[in-house]
């Protein structure tokens, strides 16, 4: 008999049928319940087993955890919360789970613990629903970019190039470390290196994708990036995954709409894909806060937070109107601001927390900030002082999508190229795209765990990602 | 006034419509006649300028790549094969593109002169339906699996293991490679190295994905993968992607039928999506099989030879079989093949060449490999000597698909791996899946690369992807 997944059964099984489910056993109670899944769907079915006439040496196998493969017909359920259950016609141990040795009984285990657990905490209740939440917002993002045309590109995750300069990097090679190839200068002989140079691990898709705006006309990234900083926080990895669309003739308006659309489609996307996931982290998302200090708590619930950011528009504003809101705050006015509140500085996080959190209490799109604290490549607003840069802060994560109207003046560029000592060689065919063909064109880089982490309500970004990197960390 | 997309445009312009179009120019005749494309589509809109009153400095702007915005009306078309064009009423140049200086002129390039001008290339037709195409064949990947109830996951790229043996590896190191960390035994100190350990890229997220696999049920990876091999060929890269799905509780039989059905629904994906640009695809290829000798040439067209693999049952058949069909067939018989034939050898491109090509005429799935020339995670037959392994074989590209049943017995698998001499240690979370509720489950890996390759009808990787890395390249 072909096997139906647990969710399908679940959402249409016929009184009477006859069934094969498998999957692994969830709990086992009172001799005769087990809650089984089989990871379509956070529900688990319930079949009921005939103790009495049932081998006692395999009831003991069903432990938490055993694979098992079940035939069972599908009768009303007299439990609470299900429609149906299924009576065990005949059942299969496919592969057992001593219980003595399995590390995650059904019990609370904290989410460090589960972290030494990768292999085995997408068994877990909140760890598979975090897993289908994610792969909800990623299928989202290609549904949204593509109905609207946008072609996915993918951009090279070995580079040559370190000039963008988002951080750090990571070095690629293949010499011998203990006996490198040396010039005779002394240094290391590249050269002689796979790629016949020093490359990198690529912390930003952007420059490329810019290649794609200018002949595509709209393009997508979705890959991994990397950055090799050493900061061991609950909002940064090593490797992680980034959104970076560029659009040809879009100016800065155009980003900050596309942007606000896209967020807006994907919270809807997980909420109309991942009800029963979502209902759960909700659930979660509330005991979490009872145990939080009171002026720690969210205000709103995970699901009213989601749908409070759907149905609002962002707030949107320039950086230069930010630093007065935040000059005529009541912490700035009561020297409650730990680092200083001027006119050019980068915001810190209680700036930006204060803006989205105590101000506008809703997403904040800022606009224009001074040009010496952005990259090189942002569009110059003609008071010689701001960029036609946007970031996108949201409440409990901050920056949530950095972007900007792009420079298309190639006299622009190279000059501010020049101040910034970025070196021209290696960007030649960047610097091509405006020298041929010039159009006006806008971008912006989303960091996909960010948003996971945003609709999932999870507080540490290596609980959303499968296997994650961290300074000494590359378990699995 | 909003820009419409050329693609839309040329669906539903209405005549009489007044509208914005902007884009690159690919080609202006008779001091009158613009086409025009904004990568929307393969299709050119014919912009008409009415020359007698317009500028003539600006009409001797209007050259090869230029980017232009034009405000026109929609009219009837006189000329052939378009429907509609526009008269222009304004247009202005956003870019200029120095026809004395911009390398891509409306002539034939050579696609090796292209792959230098990797940031130009998507201007040209062949390119962009190339990559249209390659855009169409992710997204049906994404929606194939989407509405199987698959989950998209996210394997690492950095790993500390290269256990899986499919192929060198690159190391990733944050290391001073001129001073290097070492021990006291002069060897490097990994411990002070950015992860506590020596990394590398990842060559495929299958080990991974099975974890996803045994709790999840149903996964696909979608990723980056690398090959550190210095073979400079016109089916190898450096950095591609792969498609790595896993599933449990299927076995070899579910796993060819998963794999069938996934390559038909992607070919009949991209002839929804991309009717236009496989059509020019189709003329290209007749066109380059013209210009090979007669017995090099292909059968079928590009268009037939797709609808030839989506309408066909792919032959399924063992690897023994396959060994005794070269051994009963001509070129055998006559000494033709340049390897030998015997039970136990690693197939060569001429023999699976002349299985797909000669003896069946369509895509071939051969299964249960010798277990000595197969990785160590395949199930093993019963017969002791062959594995449940199975390669889809497709014309002109040869392996498109590797894949398997894996081993779910504990003891099997650290057996096989003493045997082949794969350490324990660093899989202990993978032989853990199979101490902890195993059971039959199966996967198998698609090279991205290799089925747009089939699907666009080019003849060298370099030339499907944006930017290819291989031996002394990584340019961009």
């Amino acid at each position: 008999m072909k096997r139906i997944k647990i969710k399908d059964l679940l959402a249409s099984g016929e009184i009477g049928a006859k069934v094969t489910v498998k999957g692994w056993v969830r709990t086992f109670r009172s001799n005769r319940f087990i809650a089984l899944n089989d990871g379509s769907t956070i529900n688990n079915i319930q079949a009921v087993v005939d103790f009495e006439n049932t081998d006692e040496d395999l009831l003991k196998r069903l432990t938490t955890s055993a694979a098992v493969s079940i035939d069972g017909t599908v009768v009303e359920s007299q439990g609470k919360g299900q429609r149906i259950e299924i009576t065990v016609d005949t059942l299969e141990i496919l592969g057992d789970a001593d219980p003595d040795e399995y590390p995650l009984q059904p019990k609370k285990h904290s989410l460090e613990f589960l972290r030494e657990k990768a292999h085995l905490r997408p068994r877990t209740q909140t760890m598979s629903a975090v897993y289908r939440v994610r792969n909800a917002l990623a299928y989202g993002i290609h549904k949204f970019f593509n109905e609207k045309g946008f072609m996915y590109m993918h951009t090279p995750i070995i580079t040559g190039s370190d000039a963008e300069g988002a951080g750090e990097m990571f070095k690629v090679t293949n010499v011998d470390l203990k006996n490198p190839p040396l010039t005779e200068e002394g240094e290391i002989d590249f050269k002689e290196d796979f790629f016949g140079k020093a490359v990198n691990l690529s912390v930003s898709g952007q420059l490329e994708a810019e290649v794609g705006a200018m002949s595509m006309g709209e393009v997508y990234t979705f890959g991994p990036t990397f950055r090799a900083e050493n900061s061991n926080t609950t909002r940064h990895l090593a490797e992680f995954w980034m959104i970076e669309p560029e659009m040809a003739f879009y100016d800065l308006d155009d980003n900050m709409d596309l942007a606000e659309e896209m967020i807006k489609y994907l919270i809807d996307f997980a909420m109309e894909q991942c009800p029963d996931d979502l209902a759960f982290l909700d659930q979660r998302y509330a005991q979490e806060q009872k145990s939080k200090p009171q002026n720690e708590r969210s205000d709103l619930g995970l699901l009213d937070r989601l749908k409070f950011v759907s149905d609002n528009n962002f707030e949107r504003l320039t950086y230069t109107e930010a630093i007065d809101v935040l000059k005529r705050s009541k912490p700035f006015k009561k020297g409650k601001f730990k680092y200083p509140v001027d006119w050019g500085i980068d915001l810190q996080s209680e700036h930006e927390r204060y803006l989205v959190e105590k101000e506008f209490k809703k997403p904040v799109i800022l606009t224009d900030y001074p040009k010496d604290i952005k990259s090189f490549y942002m569009k110059q607003n003609d008071d010689g002082k701001t960029v036609r840069a946007m970031d996108v802060l949201f409440p409990g994560i901050g920056e949530i999508i950095g972007g900007s109207q792009r420079e298309d003046s190639l006299e622009k560029l190279t000059t501010r190229m020049d101040e910034m000592g970025v070196p021209h060689e290696e960007l030649w065919w960047y610097l091509e795209l405006r020298k041929f063909g010039t159009a006006p064109h806008s971008g912006f880089g989303l960091g996909f765990e960010r948003i996971v982490l945003f609709v999932s309500g999870m507080s540490n970004i290596r609980d959303v990602i499968p296997f994650p990197r961290a300074p000494k960390s590359a378990d699995f």
